[in-house]
């Protein structure tokens, strides 16, 4: 039996994360891997019914306390129903964001990084990634991909200021410096097929 | 301006909560108190529109690590929209179950009372009542009160079996006794009336 691998991709919007788990997963299948696509928040039946809740009503819907609590019990089911099963039968599970895109987004403001990773703790027994792939992208250009694909549409989300986003994107590169193993910085410029080979190159070890 | 009040009614099923509520909260506004009357899980929008998710699906819909998470996340709703906006205002509020139901029910098992006591912590900053009042029945009389109400039909919280309920109601007595001045036992046996001034006498203190 082959050895199933959990592998996340994280970045900013535009950082060409889906259509990089899409070519990914492409991969790995004509390498006889079953692979697993998945997202966050959601990636399962009762993780996708939390997604419904936190992307709908008011930006002021939920208190950033209330939502990260939402993130990290959407992300207890979808590990529980979705990727640990996967992972049994010796699939490779690849997820569109994870754990780390909550420290990045809600760990760094009212909620500290230590509160996120409670949070995971006693959702998830702090079940972590083999591989987490961050995509990096110079701000213009990230800035300039989001707009040609979303224009002026933002979601609860996307739809924060350039100083949010720029503290998301330093929060990434320090946890890819206090978790070399786990964490790699992959540059996400240039041509798609370029990204995707920089990204198999980033799982080399765990593919051998 | 009067000081509002944050008052918990807790115990276990049959133990007459509900009814008492109605009639403590009936009492007070006699006393020409302003009086919230208010439920976990629920009690804001966002907190009904959780306990919606927790309350349908089967037995297994959610773990119990999930399941503890979207507690925390109803609770941290409720007590921003609901619970401090009437306490702002100088209202007494009075909720059927808050947390010590979650440490009660959810606490005792693969999650401990510290990690329901951490998620309070990072979801609602550890907001406690002003005061607790934790009904008890003799074992034998709350089944059959929870009987003569629900006959057969059980629902997510109410249908398990009578160990779980044994130690349900022992981890309530331990919250009396570890937070005496917060958590009082209050004898609900006998006529309503009767309970009714029992609660009214441990708010004594609060009430003048």
């Amino acid at each position: 039996m082959s050895c199933g691998r959990f592998i996340t991709l994280e970045g900013g919007e535009g950082a060409g994360k889906s259509t990089q788990l899409r070519a990914l997963a492409s991969v790995l299948r004509a390498r006889g891997l079953e692979v697993v696509e998945t997202r966050e928040p959601g990636g399962s039946e009762g993780a996708e019914a939390i997604r419904a809740m936190l992307l709908t009503g008011g930006a002021d819907r939920w208190n950033a306390r209330a939502e990260a609590l939402l993130f990290a019990a959407a992300r207890a089911d979808h590990i529980e129903k979705t990727i640990r099963p996967a992972l049994a039968r010796g699939a490779w599970v690849l997820s569109d964001r994870f754990l780390d895109s909550s420290r990045a987004y809600q760990g760094q403001g009212e909620l500290t990084d230590e509160d996120i990773l409670a949070l995971h703790r006693i959702g998830s027994a702090g079940f972590l990634p083999d591989r987490t792939l961050f995509l990096t992208l110079p701000e213009a250009e990230a800035e300039a991909r989001a707009h040609a694909r979303d224009g002026d549409v933002s979601d609860r989300i996307g739809g924060r200021d350039r100083s949010f986003h720029r503290a998301v994107a330093d929060a990434f590169v320090r946890f890819a410096a206090d978790e070399p193993a786990r964490v790699r910085a992959i540059d996400a410029s240039g041509a798609a097929e370029a990204v995707t080979a920089r990204l198999l190159a980033a799982l080399d070890d765990l593919l051998s």
